[in-house]
């Protein structure tokens, strides 16, 4: 294992394309290589990008991409794609994004799909970041499509959480704005050229204001940005902003506490075990064929899911707490 | 705990009620009841509706339960709220929803916004469906934001799942559809009256058909309806195909194999076994300290996360497998 975890760490693209696919699809093996990469771990910045459909999250992942390489850093993106739970596989390939960074050496691009492994989109995603962060990227880029807990737990991941819209999403827009609110350090108003960007970045900045209230989020009062990403406005200014971010979370009390090692190791923990157990004991259930007795079972009648649901966990645990 | 499954089988609404609100807030004994409901459910008919934020959901629904009503059913509406995991509570409450049938004995409407606790939506919007069924309501819509692998797997447990989209939300869209095709036994373009309408419609029957080929959903072709909720336009003809498609359910082979009985029981035992296992053994590792313990040696550097997973959850695995 040794040996994949130095070329990770010196750059070789290959080797950590083909760990990121493994990452994927839910390879036992990369365990023991992501242990050796950990280390290696902690230098990168990570940014999550989220928002609903249709707000231009890829165009403007490709501008910041864009202004990050004139600054000469480089720079890793996952793209997060909400993909059929069936048919796996990510549906927006990484060929069709981006392409102008394609024969970039500082810009490495990849989609996670990860659908039906245990762990899910969080725990790849956050092993992905694991491995952008040895390989040596300046900064890692991860969009995803901000509803669901999923999304939520992957944002949290980042340093620096940009949200998304655009003018005019209609009433529902308020749902995701709430649900997602209290993640986000900066908001975009993207293809702000549109009519309503005034109005939703009022109706924001009041949310976010009674949001303030709400949660202590220390003293980091999340700027609201209008931005044309396609016709990059804006995009400095925002960049700028993540900078000023950074700079908070590195020399500010509250920003450590709102982001805190600790509060961030002590919830990916959590996860990795509920995933890891998850795993081990679906594995035992299958084989042991016992797992297909109680759906008989409760096709037939005979019990009901919660009783059979019992019986099965219960045994499995060990009797010393 | 018997009372309790007599009163909701007689259709007591403030029983049902304030269990519903105990399944939204994890509340363990919840289970009981939950078992002794189980014989009582099976008979309501479960529709699914999906679909981005803005696309007119809560119209959709709200027109559903009018017509439904007319036809003498009772109706149970379940509306999933993507919330905050940090605040908790459904943001978008059952107070603003559907005021018009807020006084009809035959609707009854309830938000879930469960976040946080073990197994999270899924589970509880099952079991919440579970008591609306034992409570003896005709048909259950369940409402969701269809992105994320939590909102697939709530309406999988639907008879019949709706997904709703509006002309011209850009290219991320497609995602997004691709993400939930497979899932949809019935597309409604909403607002049909704007501009594009035409062409979502033949950009979905296209992905439907290339879909259709790919996996194999038995016989049933999904219509693709044109409807305007709001003007309450197409709906008549929509829950025509509803019909049609409990029909297709009913009678054929194919759509017993797509939604059989075995399927489904079995992924929602594996579901309910997952969530039972995280929730038990959290609790172990948490009282004990042992989870403490681990996150500190992993800031202090003397661990690393991986490896701190395997040392937490082996141990607490029965040696016999």
């Amino acid at each position: 294992m040794s040996h994949i975890v130095e070329k990770v760490v010196a750059g070789d693209v290959r080797t950590v394309a083909r760990l990121i696919r493994d990452i994927d699809d839910g390879m036992p093996e990369v365990r023991e290589v992501l242990k050796g990469l950990y280390p290696h771990t902690g230098r990168a910045y990570v940014i999550g990008i989220t928002g609903a459909p249709g707000v231009g999250k890829s165009t403007l992942v490709d501008q910041m991409v864009a202004h990050l390489r004139k600054r000469d850093k480089t720079v890793g993106v996952l793209a997060v794609d909400p993909t059929s739970p069936f048919s796996g596989g990510a549906i927006l390939g990484d060929r069709v994004r981006m392409q102008r960074h394609s024969m970039d050496q500082g810009v490495f691009i990849r989609s996670l799909a990860t659908r039906g492994h245990f762990g899910g989109l969080t725990q790849s995603t956050r092993s992905a970041i694991d491995v952008l962060d040895a390989m040596g990227k300046d900064f890692i880029l991860v969009e995803t499509v901000g509803v669901g807990q999923d999304e939520v737990d992957v944002v949290r991941s980042a340093h620096t959480t940009v949200i998304v819209v655009i003018p005019g999403m209609g009433d529902d827009i308020q749902a995701i704005k709430a649900g997602i609110l209290e993640v986000g350090d900066i908001f975009l108003i993207n293809k702000a050229d549109r009519e309503g960007a005034d109005k939703t970045l009022s109706d924001l900045r009041l949310m976010i204001d009674m949001d303030q209230k709400k949660y202590d989020r220390g003293s980091w009062k999340p700027p609201i940005l209008k931005v044309q990403a396609v016709f990059d406005k804006g995009i400095t200014e925002f960049l700028e902003e993540i900078d000023r971010h950074a700079e908070y979370l590195a020399t500010t009390a509250g920003g450590l506490q709102t982001r805190g090692t600790r509060d961030k190791v002590s919830q990916e923990l959590g996860e990795m075990i509920k995933a890891r157990l998850i795993e081990e004991v679906i594995d035992r259930l299958t084989e042991s064929g016992d797992f297909d007795r109680a759906v008989e079972s409760i096709v037939k009648g005979k019990t009901d899911p919660y009783t059979a649901c019992e019986n099965l966990v219960f045994p499995i645990l060990s009797s010393s707490p």
